[in-house]
This record gives structure tokens, sequence and C-alpha cells, in this order.
């Protein structure tokens, strides 16, 4: 039988979701619980995509299969009496055997956070405390030129990838205060992707660069014309769609 | 000369804001930083009260007396690159010698987050996780009970107090989609007062006990006639007046 878990995480005590020999990960957690229930043997669980050190997850997706059938509420609770509190299992259902929860993704959402006003030490691994002014307006600028289909090499960290063209449905940006949430959907995203165009996004409020120069800028397909990489702790899965 | 801080702190990490042996504290951290500022002699810090393990504060207060005379902007400047990034110094000022944080307090006001919604990992440790309905008009009406001039003694833990009446200037509460807030701005707390009266306003919203119970809950001046404590992570110390 297979199963689709929706869960959420609180990534700062965590080296990232995917397994990795002595370090503390979600996917260990979650396949540590998982045997527990699947009577003691080894269960894969496969999440719609890692998530780094410090992310955290509002709403992360992940299928396994287990030998026996289980009632998803009682898969459920059961899982959330096995794991770390810190990892809450939302929902748990049946799915058909061809399901996988990362080659089923059609689009995923994540959001940012920024502090531009006083450091606050009780938000610090959930926000970026940047502290000073930005220039909201020219950020918005700059996100309707980060959506549509773009090549975003100069946006993404090494040379995995075959192919660097992905699209942003949507991004914007809301402001709260003194905390900025910037919202992207996509169809695809690849490593620090998120970061890397948030670390642009600052530097174009800070007026380093100018909204316009992102054209230019995903056109060179060259990592080294962007900005820097937005610290982890403001970033946040937020929704995955199938 | 005496200084005055206003600072901020994540109370998850802490045994409470008082000096313990051998355990990791806010005031044992603030007069660590201190003590190298002032040219390592030992600074005693006198905060507007303690808190307890697991609390946090948004504006809390302190004094103490240094040798030397400091730019209140450099003070800050320097404790804040000395203390661990769960404290920060908001505000630092030279005040008169008669001054004192803690008998010149005129009221103090602490709010108590309650996430009656499904659970969040990623708030964990600053909101208490309820997750079931509460009636909040009853809590409310609790709230009217609570406000004036009482004995508190049901809701207090222990007996060390020669008087055990207090004024509450204000109660309120505020729903934001799952999360309640509770204000409560008195001229005196004592040891867990506020964390008792939220258990009992839990207690109320959850139809245990009446909001016209209050009155006969504060006269039996009898701790064993209250509920629970509330948790310490849902509270914090949001201001003191002076």
């Amino acid at each position: 039988m297979r199963y689709l878990i929706k869960f959420s995480y609180d990534g700062s005590k965590y080296y990232g979701y995917q397994k990795q020999p002595r370090k503390k990960t979600i996917q260990k957690e979650l396949e540590k619980a998982l045997k527990e229930i699947n009577a003691n043997r080894r269960v894969l669980v496969l999440a719609s995509g890692r998530t780094d050190k410090g992310v955290h997850a509002i709403n992360q997706y992940a299928h396994f299969d287990l030998k026996t059938k289980i009632m998803p509420n009682n898969l459920k609770r059961a899982l959330n009496s096995l794991l770390p509190n810190d990892i809450y299992i939302k929902d748990a259902k049946e799915v058909s055997d061809d399901f996988h929860a990362r080659f089923n993704v059609k689009s995923k959402e994540y959001i940012y956070k920024i502090n531009i006003g006083e450091y606050n030490p009780i938000e610090k691994e959930y926000v970026y405390q940047y502290c000073k002014e930005l220039d909201i307006s020219e950020m918005e600028n700059a996100l309707t030129h980060i959506m549509g289909t773009h090549n975003f090499k100069s946006v993404v960290k090494g040379d995995e990838y075959e192919d660097y063209v992905r699209t942003i449905i949507s991004a914007k940006l809301e402001k709260n205060n003194n905390v900025i949430t910037i919202s992207i959907l996509g169809t695809g995203f690849m490593r620090y992707m998120v970061r890397n165009i948030v670390g642009l996004l600052i530097d174009i409020g800070a007026h380093k660069y100018k909204s316009s120069d992102i054209k230019k800028i995903l056109e060179a397909e060259d990592r080294t014309k962007s900005g820097k990489c937005a610290p982890a702790c403001g970033l946040y899965l937020k929704d995955v769609y199938y």
C-alpha cells in the first residue's frame, strides 16, 4: 500500500530534509518512525523535494509503501506519537501505486520572510533579520521581471542540472509592519534558487542593482553576476500542488 | 554611573531570568558580558522582575552600576556584540543613582498566546498549542471578573508573599485566525500568577468552570480551588512601565 503524507516542520535543528550519515535530518526521523510502524522493516520516504539545512516547511509532502494496510488516521496518529515535536503530520491518505511525491508535482510555493525592523531575538530562526530599510516598490518591480519562463542559471548553485529553464507562475510581496513576505509559486525550483532570488531582490531593495537589471542578470546565465544567497532561516516551503 | 537597559529575549533555551548555579540564565549572560565591559569587575544586574524557565520577554528592563562612564549607544552596541543572539539590547540609558528597575515599577504587561488550531511545530516554543475549541466569549466574560483589585492567592504558587492583593488594570483577549492573545496589565504580579490565570481562563473556555465562578475561586484564597498552570512557552513579558 502506498501512502501520501502532508507534514510540517521546524527546520532550525535539522541538516535539511535529506538523509545524510550521522546528521539529524527530517527524512531520517520519518524513516525511523515508519520502521517501527512497518514491523521493523525499512521504509523509504520520498518527498516532493529536499529542503536545505535550517529551511522550514508549512506543507511538505512525501510518499512511501507499507507492507500492511493501515487506516490513514491511525497512521497519522502513530507517526505523530513517534516523531519529535518539531515535525508534525497534518494528513495521511492512501494513493495509487503510481503516485510519486516528486515526479507528480505540478507546482510549488515558497515564502521568504525578512524583518527590516529592529532585531527580534524571538524570531531569529524564523525570519531573516535584515534590520535596514529596503525599497519595497523597486522590489515589487523586480518580481514582475522574475515572473515567467526564464533560464535561471544565474540564481542556482552548482551545475548539476541539464536544463535551467523554469517557469515562475506568480511572485509577490507583502509588507506587514516591519516584516516583508515574498511568495514565489513556480513549476520547478533548483538548488538555492529561491534564496538566490531573494538575495538579488534584497540587493535591488538596497539599490545595489536596479529592478530593470534582472533581465541582464538572468541572460548572463552566470551565478557570479548575481547577488548573495539569503540565509536559510527565512525560507519556508509553503505548499506543493499535484 | 547607573544604567537602565531595555532588552528582549527568547526564553526557550534558558532556565529563566535569575542566576542559578550551573544553569544557563539571562541574568548570568548579562553579567558575563558586563564584566568584560567593566574592566573585569563583577556587575550585579537587577531586572524589573524574574521570568521563569521558557518564558520570553519583548521588553524587559534592568539596571546596573559601572565604574566608568560609557555612552549609552556604545554600551548597547558592546553588549549586543558580546551577548548570545537570543538576547538583544534594544536601548540603554543613564539613570539617576536612586533609580531601581524593580522597586520603581508602576505596572507591567504580560501577553499569553494560545493556538487553538492545528498543532504548528514551527511555533512550539512560542505559543501554547491547545488545539481544541475554546468558548471565547466566556473567556472574555471571565477577564472582566479578573480585572480590579483582588486577593490572588488562589492563582499564585507558594506562600512566600505577605500580601496577595494586587490590581489588574486591564485584561483583554484578541483572536487572530486560530491564535488567542491574552493581555494582562497590572500593578504587580506574583509567581505563576499570569500562567495560573490563563490556566483558569482555559478551563472556563473549555466549560470546566463558568466565568461567574471566578469570584468564588478568588475568594477561596486557595490554590487547589483553581485550574492548572498554563505552560511557559506561551508567556511573554510585554512591557514594564516606570
